[in-house]
């Protein structure tokens, strides 16, 4: 017993010296705070976040802000900030500021309405366009619904010939130009909607000589068939106008501080200097009016064959038909005026200085049920969730910031000039932008435009999402889009496409070179060849096309808010930034591709200049062995804020501070909007531009040397790019 | 007994557990690895690092290295690059490679001399200047000494009659045109050195219509009283003569590459499309040749009175004498040519992706003796100490890139290009750009030129440095410099300056926005009154000149590599960075306060124009409290890596990637070089230039709405660089 007591006292003494240092071990070792963060795993709450999310209550944000016309620069759209200031304080979010700046705008003038006549040879003005637009039915009695017209238009009353121009594009004034033989300096030439953005056509236009331009919405453009028009169904009445503002602002914000924030300190050019403010008159006329002045007034009942009609209409129209003459009185004023963005945050926990934003304008033409308000909705309901999750102890990794912009109709104004304020802060710390205009334009299925990099988490996120399509229960968005909108033949996958320009991510992508994406529902664009939709910038854009015709159940707006809010929320949130290099490796590729293909219908002169494009298929090898080494290292992950901020800065890596020829503000070498379509993505557009310029030159071996000049300046950037994903030492 | 025993038992047990909680409590604390960096007191390494560097190694590497002519572009400076790779990579530190580019430098040609001639009215040359310079004893068997000539001067002959225009500044012509009413359209113009940067002088040439422009250097300005001509003293022969290039490059780098790396794939504009090559003919002559074209040469034994003689000179030239017709016969070739940068890195332990640099030339005119040798001298000794300290255990927490620049010279070639290359890396990673071109200009005290956030770091390290003065053992540097060269009566303390330009930190500087600094010994600056040291750019710059005169016991040199290592150590290895916001704050105060007082002299104008500092002011005031607030914060310090970042990232918020006015590469908005003098740092520059430009607008008004623009954008910078202060959430 004394033997066997000792053993037992041994073994009893060992248990307890063990335990008792392995409790003290495990104390010490708990008790010391962490480096890594405590990686909480974060999907149940990504979970929670996006079940938040309701379609009714984006019915109601919805409902609540399209009750009236809140154009910026109006009390009304000052007491929208205000209300959604105070909503998002009470949502929780940590902190919301409102933020003025005092930005060129443009209203028409009301004591002298803008129109334009037809009139005889004696000057008497025999027919005028309407107005305004009739109201819809239940806002009659609603004030400040602004006549249609293009903000910025040169004042003036120039009376001529009118001569149509298509759709005023480069192409439509060179065909009349050297097919025809018309030339149009000193006429006022009338073009149609679509196909590219107004501002270019009007471009085109100052460049042809023109001394002024009228712009209609065709049938074969904005109407749909089969579709009644509004509020029968979603087509654009005869009389509906479209609304929009002419600038070619290039990126250039407010068009008196380009470059710099509109404070009440900053220096403002004098309305001459202004950048991108057009020298002669512009209006908008809906087709009912359009006809009238094209004396196909007898076609107007005859919707069927229209697109037959418009597009005969293309091909005799100069030859027989004379017009009468044509005079636009335009009084249209531009005034600087102060505007309002609504900024708020949630502070990051472990990386404060690292943003995520979340950002969609405001002001409207009108009620703006569709554009921008569907979209302000989404992100309403994206801070009301995310105010919830905070509120059971959630926090983001990374500071997240939403914006509610305003003046985006006005040259994305509101925007910019926050991108000018804080372009310092921006440039070292935001990680992504995600913009939030319209969340529909269609009823078939998703789109998204972003940057390369975020094709993944784009996919990995509507995989994660439920259809909200009508018997697809039980389907994911993604299925539903990939059946719906399948890439290419190359790529099985659902179609992503390019950002152009025309929405409030220009100044965060294009000059600044975040990481950004947008995401929509659109319609079929195979079989619904309409530009944009049809009512769009028209008083029609009201809460109930919305509710009767696009989105009844608001799932289609909910799925948009789910995956908006799940790319900021994963974006914020995930220890490593789910940006995938690889997938930038790739699209550069295809751009390379395409950019020589492109080059390669000159094959003479190619030669003769010694153009090559050898430089930039190496520079695109370089970088996507750099890109696959890249992703190789992060699997054996160890320095994770260095990878991160590699990952952050690559997209600031396609920066060049000295910008593309002729536009300082469009400083991405691989994306820049068109320059003869700002709706429109152009890839390595310093080399397209060269290549464009080709045709026009006088002097084609100059014209190559440019080329030359853009081939070595995309091949030195992708290599610089790639650069930054080498190991840092 | 028994009681006692139990007794003693359980406090046994209690001491027992006791111990053993603690003993596992400690373990696991420690075994867990750390957050914060250990923070290895880096003191007495920092003094192991100064000790090591020694001044009869420094003596050494300076006789090594200036052996032969080593001009940019020839075999002998590969050769010196060669070595510099092979005794960095012996040192130990962790990589050493050579990086290429291929940029436009200009040689004379080797079998049409350049020379001037007076010529006599049948076009005889009837006296023609010198072809070299006399070559120091010791070196005559040497080849490859270029004789002096003005790199990149266009080719030429022309001939007319000669102007003598001062220095050949804005004023001088100005005072020439205006006052005395001599035009030099199609003359020549003799113009002396100093005073501003010789490209400059080019420049204000070319603008007033001279044909061609001889440099000389009078003894006024290249001559210390009592002081013998080499060999026997430091003074510059008669026959000496200073080389240089003549480029007006505002910052391009390769003036065929602006803004992009000068690699084999890069676009290169025609030599006509060059940015910064003069279009006139330039050369070079020493006093000697002077005066005989000045037809002074009666002058040429009276130095003592020289000075007042030349002041008489500007006085009655133009007017008492006729000079014969003077001929320049240029024909230097511009020349694509392959340079090489050796790049020497240090992998950081703790932040491998923040970048502490320290660069200094290689390339030199002849010898190279001062400039640069007598600093690269300094960087390889630095090498060599840093080699050491590695061996011995130490690895700082940051990257330390140690670059042997070539090309300086020609333009700040070699750094610019490496620069332009690694532009994106620098500009997220770079925390400090530390120069190390000629370590000794004089033998009087220290000079430091730097940011104003590196003030207090410079203070401190030089307290722990000793004087290298004889009779001052035991004497601080701080307290000798400070005792030579107290700042102003204003601050106590010794004197720093504005970075201007002339040396390779200029595209980390003023393109890139990098936080910089420069020290070098030099002369008492308020009794040495001439420009630069009087050997300057001339065939003396030899090892001896320094070892018998500048520096016999290379203490002085020894200092200075001790306040340049200890520079980029502490920025290296410091857990905090060194960088005090403070003094930034200050300083903008001083030089808001200086602009204005400047613009004060046009009272009434800028109460016609209403033209106001206020805004400026109050941007002043504001950074002021933010760096206030950022340093208080600092004392709580808990996000190390955030604070660190606004430290490294304030010097970039004064970046503006639109530039400067007409100077794209220019983009500090604090510091430029002066437009008027290259050499010179100016604060506030785009203010600085719209208030000179306003003496000679015709249109005033517009000329002070330019002004009220640069206010904004100053006002706008300092306003958006004290938002990165500012907690970042």
């Amino acid at each position: 017993m004394r033997k066997e007591s000792r053993w037992i006292r041994w073994i009893k003494w060992i248990v307890i010296v063990t335990v008792l240092f392995v409790l003290g071990f495990c104390i010490g070792w708990f008790a010391k705070p962490s480096n890594t963060q405590n990686h909480t795993d974060s999907s149940h709450y990504l979970k929670d976040f996006l079940e938040e999310m309701k379609a009714d209550k984006i019915r109601e944000h919805l409902r609540k802000f399209t009750q009236l016309p809140h154009l910026a620069g109006t009390e009304q759209n000052l007491k929208y900030a205000e209300q959604i200031m105070k909503e998002w304080q009470m949502f929780g979010i940590d902190s919301v500021e409102m933020v003025p700046y005092d930005v060129l705008l443009s209203y028409p003038n009301e004591s002298q309405p803008n129109y334009i006549s037809i009139v005889d040879h004696l000057g008497n003005e025999v027919f005028n366009t309407s107005l305004a637009e009739p109201v819809p039915q239940g806002y009659e009695d609603i004030s400040n619904i602004v006549p249609p017209y293009s903000a910025f238009s040169a004042k003036g009353q120039p009376e001529g010939d009118l001569v149509y121009v298509n759709y005023g594009r480069t192409e439509d004034f060179s065909q009349l130009q050297r097919e025809m033989g018309i030339n149009v300096t000193g006429k006022i030439v009338i073009v149609r909607y679509g196909k590219i953005f107004r501002g270019n056509k009007v471009k085109n236009a100052v460049l042809a000589g023109a001394k002024g331009i009228i712009m209609f919405s065709d049938p074969a453009d904005y109407w749909a068939d089969g579709i009644q028009p509004y509020p029968d169904g979603w087509n654009l009445p005869g009389r509906g106008v479209q609304r929009g503002n002419v600038l070619n602002l290039n990126g250039a914000g407010d068009p008196l501080t380009p470059g710099y924030p509109a404070k009440e300190y900053t220096y403002r050019f004098s309305p001459e200097d202004g950048v991108g403010l057009p020298k002669i008159p512009v209006h908008p006329i809906g087709f009912h009016d359009a006809f009238r002045l094209l004396k196909y007034e007898f076609f107007f009942f005859h919707f069927k064959h229209l697109v037959i009609m418009t597009n005969l209409l293309e091909h005799c129209f100069h030859f027989h038909f004379h017009l009468e003459k044509v005079r636009m009185n335009i009084h249209t004023n531009n005034q600087v005026t102060r505007i309002y963005n609504v900024i708020g945050k949630i502070r990051g926990a472990q990386e404060p200085d690292r943003y995520v934003i979340l950002g969609g304008h405001r002001d409207a033409w009108v009620f703006g049920g569709i554009d921008p308000m569907s979209g302000a909705a989404v992100v309403h309901e994206t801070v009301r969730s995310a105010g919830r999750l905070l509120s059971t102890g959630w926090r983001p990794r990374r500071t997240i910031i939403f914006a509610s912009w305003d003046a985006e109709e006005f040259g994305l104004l509101g925007s910019t000039e926050w991108a000018e304020d804080n372009a310092r802060l921006l440039q070292e710390r935001a990680v992504a932008y995600i913009n939030a205009d319209s969340a529909i334009e269609g009823m078939y299925t998703l789109r998204v435009d972003c940057t390369p990099s975020l094709h993944t988490l784009v996919y990995d996120i509507t995989k994660q999402i439920p259809s909200p399509e009508e018997g697809e229960e039980g389907v994911s968005l993604y299925k539903s889009w990939h059946k719906r909108d399948n890439w290419t033949n190359d790529r099985d996958a659902p179609r992503i496409s390019k950002l152009g320009s025309g929405s409030d991510f220009e100044a965060y992508f294009i000059r600044l070179g975040i990481a950004s994406g947008r995401a929509r529902y659109t319609k079929n664009t195979k079989t619904e060849r309409y530009s944009s939709y049809p009512v769009y910038h028209s008083v029609y854009e009201t809460f109930e096309i919305v509710e009767k015709f696009y989105d009844p159940s608001f799932k289609r707006l909910q799925a948009v808010a789910q995956v908006r809010g799940a790319l900021i929320f994963l974006l914020a949130d995930s220890q490593l930034l789910p940006l995938d290099v690889n997938e930038y490796a790739d699209s550069l590729r295809k751009y390379a591709q395409s950019i020589a293909q492109l080059a390669q219908k000159n094959l003479v002169e190619m030669e003769t200049y010694k153009v090559s494009f050898d430089s930039l298929f190496s520079a695109v090898e370089n970088f996507t062995v750099a890109a696959r080494d890249f992703h190789e290292r992060l699997q054996t992950l160890n320095k994770l804020r260095i990878m991160n901020d590699q990952l952050m800065y690559l997209e600031r890596a396609f920066i060049d501070p000295l910008g593309l020829p002729g536009r300082p503000f469009y400083r991405h070498v691989i994306f820049a909007p068109s320059s003869h379509n700002k709706y429109a993505g152009e890839s390595f557009p310093g080399i397209y531009d060269a290549l464009f310029d080709i045709q026009n030159s006088a002097d084609p071996a100059k014209a190559w040397e440019e080329v030359k000049r853009q081939i070595s300046i995309a091949a030195f950037t992708v290599h610089a790019a790639a650069m930054t994903l080498t190991p840092p030492a």
